[in-house]
């Protein structure tokens, strides 16, 4: 870690093992068992199967129970062939626009491999199953549970560049997200691009947010209807954007062939109506029927979670709006102790519920796993996040002073334990201010808790472990020697290595849950404090950038997966802005006017009053969104512009190899002469045939009257005249 | 009309001139104006024309005014080169999956020319602009405003095999349906495809809606909901049909390449970044300023027409319920009259200026101008078609006794003009059976009427325009002389397509708009009368044979336009299903129960609860349309996979003829031995070329430390067991 931190450093840390990564494409952190045979018979089966996939392999130690396997392909032009069989299947599948070059060599002369497609073809290797031509080693499963991971190394003298660029400029530009994609891979790059909007179409709710702050304050109608319209524009926005981007990086349609799972379970094999290649089949109305335990999930996740958030509110309200007694000041972290103590876990125990609940769902990419996996942890995520200000705004405050009574429990309790000293019950009173103050807890301290977490824990947990371990090597009195045991020139190297293989494995996934809850509370419930986009804006300025440190220095270097979208994160993204209209009406209908609120009693609330503000809001709601929509679509986006283009160029180029240049040409219209020729050529061999035969079909006869234009025209005057005549 | 008449008579019609259509395309009904200069130059102009693009044509006399032109290309081969080029541009532009053969007689083997397809290419020669290579002859239109129509002529004896198949069968199969789309082009064949999946879907509301009659009676939640999930699993399998459909014709994504309108008035032009050839622009800004007046245009047809119904609504009123003077048996017949004679008029007026406005937003392409005019239509149409119901339902109902009061201004009038008789008022009372008997009269009455007018005027119409005619020729007394100068073999034939001459031409989108009229009174207010999916069942039985005869025998022949979908009336369809849940639930909500409505008095109306209702209905519909749309999402389409795979196969194919074999084939993977090999002449190569230049790069050396698979397997035993002697 220190050498690691040396190299970010303002003088630029002059060390050279973090120069190069020695031609090392993956690195295998085999931590074998206890059982030597067992061991020995692992590692071999380990360096056989890659090398009969055509990986080259070299081994060093690890720490006192692991070694540390280097991995690169054995042969360049091996693996060329490999990522042009790709871009020959993307081209198949649709996913290019254009075929690739049929010289191989001229093909990467063009589009140059980047170290994204090398890092990925080279994991599939190790990764795919054996009869899709892989080494089938997927890291803590079955066979392969001594695997701890599989990364690649960073490519420290990119990242170096790549963080102090980013900290110096303001946005992430074109090039830059390139170059993410280019190291990374279009998943990562994803990300960031989604982050680079999100925070520059910020500026305007922040800007505006902050005049309504000054100028309309608290629960302002106009505010919330603004914020609402924003986070449509937003939304159908990203939606084309996304795609453009698709195109732009070559990955559209990707998530159509993406890989298939290592522990998909299949019904029987039939043959793919597309490709005509046999594919495992797995029923879908049996995986309709697991997915349908998602239902019963969802409910017991809302009554769980809901049970736990209203039992610590009940404490808290009583504790500092009701309770008067002795260590009322360390009392009211009760709730607080309860929540930090058991809301993780329990959400934890939920994910893993949602994790074995995917697992059964049985899915044949990893793709749809995942995007299954996403959609339960949002509600999860959705549950934790938000209950608290839903209990506020929509219990709390209008019905309080009917809850209150039954808080007397607590009372009595207290009075039971704490029998000796007298429990003096004060006056309840609504706190008008509450629902604000959670909003800035949730907005500023919690956002800023969170950033913390996520650079200083990573950071303490490794030096701990780093001790821990030096302690343990130092008891068995070899740690000196064992590290002595590298080859003097590679020692630093190993160093660096054994470091970044002790890092956290990085999570897409989770960066954009942060972003998406963000998102939910600015559309649900910035109406409650106008300056939460303000805020957030600062927030996300920081977090772009401490998200490009996280990837760089405190996890291992991610293997760079495509992908064509944000992918569930999206639906997500829409379900909050649709939900934003319903949950800001709501508030502001409730909220606005003179006293803040209806202070604790629900007659000061008209309910028809209520639904019809979220009846109407939610209407406006669609009829934005149906306008944005259709405005976006008339404006044409440049980058699916582009690939149309290539579409019809690539076919009409076909089109000319194959059908010559006449079939794509207009044929040529015949002149007033050609035309006539061709009637009077035709009407004269007909003539000629008939009076051969003797007499013709009523046919020839009807189209022979008239031989020719000339005769047409004669014929036509002659019977205008007459009709003119006659009359 | 009666040779017509005759050949779908029981005993067939052994009439040859409805046997033949003696090799013509189109017939252009020439009306030349009374100078007979401008009459001879225009007829020699069309003539002209039609030449130049390689038309032949034949000249006969038409009725007193007119002559016929036959029109016919003047070489098949002239038009297979057109035929083919299309087929070439469909490719081109992705609507067909695969090329064209490139030998052009296999072409047409494989894939033999249709008449649609045939009668389509002869009208884009007739009617496309000059500078595209047509005639440019748009019926009606400035310079051939004498052109009184173009029309293709019938092909009788397929028509008459084809009506009597129908009639005996229960459902139009697939074969039917292609029939139709060989005949009258994909625009026709959809509607028919439309209506058969809707009759077919309506046996389910129907049964079920017998059932409710039976025992849940009017009103009822549960037909309700049923009712309302019905459209939507109805409109999302259509949605999914239509691509289906649109496939397996080989037209889908055939309305991005929709002819150009005559009429598009263009700014400047500007190179199509798709295709690279000039193409012509107008603002889409400019555009979509004059679409806003559609919103003025929509609540200025919602107040005239709203006007209209509530003031003969209130006459209505009046007169049936409170009224009770003299002349009341006549009088009441009032507001019938003044709709009878208002709401056509005010709906051709307001059609008219719909008509105008979409001209001035200018479209580019007909089908997008025809998809702005429907739209507006629709409007119109929704109007005039639910607001008696609407007033009935959600004014009268709820509001009556309150309102009744205001209709005194009636009786004072009354009163005033009847002096000598008094006027008496009687008690008012709310009509609890008004909005079952006007569903009623909707679902049955009207429908009926309509089926009536629409086979019966038109044959009367012709019938007494017929007998005007001969009246007038008789008058200028050489009516009988001028038939005879047809050459007697022709005779019969000329009067046939005289007789198609004077029909009217077929328009889909008036077919079209019956029956999503009829979809919006089955999804907003069958709740009233749950017989009404019966009644519509078995109109639509009629209806669709009805439609078929009117096709054959009472319309022109329809020009085979070709469609990709059933267009905008989609929209209108998705439209009424959601709307049906919000108006559906508040009808429930009103009037079930015991006193079947609220009976006049709106304070037994609690307006949250109604609110509440929609509030939830609503939402119940958009999570069942969700789940509906996935569940569908799932189900792979036959027609989509169908083009999958030719597109896939296609671009195997191609890969294959220019990159060769190997391309798509997978690499071989190198055996153990193979692998090895590769690995130990690099490592040999390179520890050679070490050896010579004295030393290596770190690289170089890391890589060489093992050399081989046994090296490493070996090394890497040792640091196992290493690990383990230390401990």
């Amino acid at each position: 870690m220190t050498s690691l931190t040396a190299l970010y450093a303002a003088d630029g840390g002059n060390r050279p093992e973090l120069k190069t990564n020695l031609g090392v494409d993956y690195v295998i952190h085999y931590k074998f068992p206890t059982d030597q045979a067992e061991a020995e018979a692992g590692f071999t089966q380990l360096i056989e199967d890659l090398t009969r996939v055509g990986l080259a392999s070299e081994v060093r130690r690890g720490d006192d129970s692991s070694v540390l396997v280097f991995v690169r392909v054995a042969s360049n032009k091996y693996l060329s062939t490999h990522i042009y069989r790709e871009r020959v299947q993307d081209w198949l599948h649709g996913v290019r626009a254009t075929a690739p070059e049929k010289d191989v060599e001229k093909e990467f002369a063009n589009d140059p491999v980047t170290e994204a497609e090398r890092l990925r073809m080279v994991y599939l290797l190790i990764a795919k199953p054996k009869n899709e031509g892989g080494a089938g080693i997927t890291p803590k499963t079955k066979q392969w549970k001594q695997v701890a991971s599989i990364f690649p190394l960073h490519n420290h003298m990119f990242n170096r560049e790549w963080i102090k660029q980013s900290s110096t400029k303001y946005v992430l530009d074109e090039r830059d997200l390139d170059q993410i994609r280019n190291k990374f891979g279009e998943s990562v790059a994803f990300y960031f691009a989604f982050l680079q909007s999100y925070f520059t179409f910020l500026l305007f709710p922040a800007a505006f947010g902050f005049g309504a702050w000054l100028i309309l304050g608290r629960y302002s109608l106009v505010y919330a209807a603004v914020n609402s319209l924003w986070t449509v524009v937003f939304f159908e926005w990203w939606k084309k954007k996304e795609v453009d981007l698709a195109v732009q990086w070559g990955v559209r349609g990707v998530s159509r062939i993406q890989h298939p799972r290592n522990q998909f379970k299949w019904d029987y094999e039939a043959v793919d109506p597309v490709t005509g290649e046999p594919v495992k089949v797995y029923s879908p109305t049996k995986r309709l029927k697991t997915q349908l335990l998602q239902v019963p999930f969802a409910i017991a996740c809302a009554l769980i979670l809901g049970a736990l958030f209203i039992f610590c509110f009940a404490i808290e309200i009583f504790l500092s709006e009701v309770y008067n007694g002795p260590f009322k000041t360390y009392l009211v972290f009760t709730p607080t102790i309860i929540l930090t103590g058991t809301l993780p876990m329990l959400s934890a125990i939920l994910e893993n519920f949602a994790q074995k609940l995917t697992e059964r769902e049985n899915y044949k990419t990893n793709d749809a796993h995942q995007a299954a996996l996403i959609g339960k942890i949002f509600v999860i995520n959705f549950l934790t996040s938000y209950i608290p200000l839903f209990l506020t705004a929509f219990v709390y405050m209008p019905f309080g002073n009917l809850l209150v009574p039954y808080l007397d429990f607590f009372a009595a309790t207290a009075e039971k334990i704490s029998s000796e000293n007298s429990v003096t019950i004060q006056g309840f009173q609504i706190n008008p201010h509450r629902l604000k103050s959670q909003m800035v807890y949730f907005t500023v301290t919690a956002q800023v808790v969170n950033l913390a977490l996520e650079v200083v824990v990573p950071y303490v947990k490794r030096k701990v472990f780093k001790e821990v371990e030096k302690v343990q090597s130092k008891m068995t009195k070899n740690g000196e020697a064992e590290t002595n045991q590298d080859a003097p020139d590679e020692h630093a190297f190993l160093q660096r290595v054994r470091n970044e293989a002790e890092l956290d494995v990085y999570d897409v996934a989770v960066d954009y849950r942060e972003m998406v809850v963000q998102f939910g509370y600015l559309s649900l419930f910035s109406a409650i404090w106008p300056l939460t986009p303000v805020m957030f804006l600062i927030n996300n300025w920081v977090e772009l950038r401490s998200d490009l440190m996280k990837i760089a220095i405190s996890c291992q270097r991610p293997i760079p997966w495509r992908a064509d979208s944000i992918g569930p994160w999206l639906n997500a993204l829409g379900f909050l802005s649709w939900f934003g209209s319903v949950v800001s009406s709501a508030i502001v209908y409730i909220f606005s006017g003179e006293g803040e609120g209806p202070g604790g009693d629900p007659s000061n609330i008209k309910t028809w009053g209520l639904l019809l503000s979220i009846l109407c809001a939610e209407h406006l709601y669609l009829a934005a969104q149906f306008v944005v929509r259709y405005a976006l679509s008339q404006t044409d986006s440049p980058g699916l512009q582009k690939e149309r283009a290539e579409r019809f160029s690539m076919r009409k180029r076909l089109l000319e190899e194959s059908l010559g240049v006449e079939a794509t040409e207009k044929p040529i219209p015949p002149t007033t002469r050609t035309g006539e020729k061709i009637t009077r050529d035709v009407l004269e061999e007909q003539a000629r045939r008939i009076s051969v035969s003797g007499g013709g079909t009523p046919e020839q006869l009807f189209w022979l009257r008239q031989q020719g234009m000339d005769e047409t025209i004669q014929i036509g005057r002659q019977l205008i005249s007459q009709a003119k005549v006659s009359k």
